[in-house]
């Protein structure tokens, strides 16, 4: 139990990193736990979440959000402990998810965090994966924007990966023929043997727009497109008349200085195909509605997830620098603090 | 009036060009008016129109359509006067619009023609722009995809042609500050005085992208893209979050053997931006529906169109031509017979 004499650990921006982004970039601050506010509770970190876009809140330029200035602490989901709280309905002891930033103890408003159902026998991990962020995102793209019909071909790039192995999962229950896209043979085993997927291709291989084109011999008729680069250019090379593809990310590019320039769109035209960019947190009402959708099915073993857990707030930097570049395999967390259970 | 013993004059294919399309590329065939068989009637052409999508069907890969084939008759849509009906409905004398070729006289399905209403008091060769497939393009492009709201800023590109100029009054219509952009000074002229739009830039301007922008103080929220190239990147670096873009044409391509590289995607993630491909032909329901709206509009003045008449069948293959780079100024029209009033 902390108190307001205990120490807080934050990682904050020392520098705006030109590539991969590593420990060098960063900096621990320490100073005294907080008191909550009115309506504020204070939290213990028991999980961090790492994701992609936090490569883009690096950048000075922003297209939809605040960027990160160097001094400020590094943002992020986490899953915690309520340590003191001025919230009314919040209580020390109970566990919540949300927005916070990659500290030890976060400060926060009550009504910006989730409490926790530890009745639904999830683990807490879940929440900031499957039951989280990029859960809810594998929902919104798939629902709202693929919309795939039994029968129809469907692929799903970083297809081991938080998002996309949900995506996948998703489009396999409405009937689709789904095929991931992933970096190597383990990640492309575990897509196929574990999350059900048709096939896998591996985005390391030479050969990899004609496997692509093997694999889907009815061409594409749906893309969940989290890379960008080569693999988008061969999936968008196999798209069917009135294809849809659910702009999620392109994470080959967030090291880019510069962007490389992208496809010739005149196939959008011909094929009168949708090119659907979207962000989650533009939906809020979707993160209770795809939590109460997949709890059961986490419960149940029936949405199969992966997590690749980093021990110690001080390896999140390089984490972020690994998901980038495809290092981890599966959710990829920072383990802060002990599970209360 | 023609008969059975009367020649019909045709353009077919004669090899496919590699860049412009022109007479040389063409041939005039004579043959015989045949007669119609059980459901069909003959036409005399009064109307031919042509559009750039016709350039495609000269080329030997197809998204979706059928390509034309040296030695075919070149496709077009046309206006003209039945002289010979064995369909129940269409007699000698009515006046029809529909999906034919480029031919003195056409043979086709009854069921695939519209009669024309003469009380509705519009040109005939409004039946094959503002009233017909160009004009039912823009309408479907600005209701389905740019959907655009008051204050907004819109733009539209070929912003005096048949699709252009309709879009834009559509979107003036719907509140939308509008920003043409066309090809020189007469053009732009046309544009802001004539059809009402807020603002027209030169796309031949050495400054056009920095003078689109001091035209969208606010940004793009929504772009009817008929040409690609240099005017797409210059809009699409405008967008802002959550823009429509309807993707109609990109006519500055068209003759090209092998498309540029396009933009990189990553503003579509970013600025979570949809880009739809869409095709009329694929909405059969919308014609009849946008006719009905817009024939009042064009009887009372309040619906602007300009034509471009070329006089004489001969000259459909320099025409089409001039329209993909835009030596023709409004609706492209060849007029093969006369207006039987």
């Amino acid at each position: 139990m902390s108190g307001a004499n205990a120490t807080r650990r934050s990682v904050v921006l020392k520098s705006r990193p030109t590539g991969e982004p590593g420990a060098e970039h960063f900096a621990i601050r320490e100073d005294a736990v907080p008191s909550p506010g009115p309506g504020e509770v204070v939290t213990r970190t028991i999980f961090l979440s790492i994701d992609p876009y936090m490569r883009g809140r690096l950048r000075e330029q922003q297209t939809y959000a605040v960027a990160i200035q160097p001094g400020d602490v590094m943002i992020g989901e986490t899953v915690g402990e309520v340590i003191a709280s001025a919230c009314p309905g919040l209580s020390p002891g109970d566990v919540v998810a949300g927005p916070r930033g990659w500290q030890s103890h976060c400060l926060a408003p009550g009504a910006s965090l989730v409490k926790i159902d530890r009745a639904a026998r999830a683990p807490l991990s879940a929440y900031l994966g499957v039951l989280g962020m990029p859960g809810t995102t594998a929902y919104a793209g798939v629902t709202e924007v693929m919309k795939p019909k039994a029968g129809e071909t469907v692929v799903v790039s970083a297809a081991s990966g938080a998002v996309g192995s949900v995506a996948g999962q998703i489009a396999k229950r409405a009937g689709a023929r789904v095929v991931g896209v992933a970096g190597g043979a383990d990640k492309c085993r575990f897509v196929t043997e574990a999350l059900g997927f048709d096939a896998c291709i591996d985005h390391r291989s030479a050969t990899m727009a004609a496997d692509l084109a093997a694999a889907c011999p009815n061409g594409v008729d749906a893309y969940f497109e989290n890379v960008g680069g080569a693999v988008q250019a061969a999936v968008f090379d196999l798209l069917n008349r009135h294809a849809r593809v659910a702009m999620c990310g392109m994470v080959s590019q967030y090291n880019d200085a510069v962007f490389p320039p992208g496809p010739n769109l005149g196939f959008v035209v011909g094929k009168a195909v949708l090119i659907q960019g979207f962000i989650v947190s533009d939906r809020p009402a979707r993160f209770a509605e795809w939590r109460a959708m997949a709890a059961p099915w986490v419960a149940d073993g029936s949405l199969v997830f992966r997590e690749d857990v980093v021990e110690g707030l001080e390896n999140a930097p390089a984490a972020l620098g690994g998901i980038l570049t495809g290092r981890n395999f599966g959710k990829l967390l920072v383990r802060v603090g002990h599970d209360p259970g």
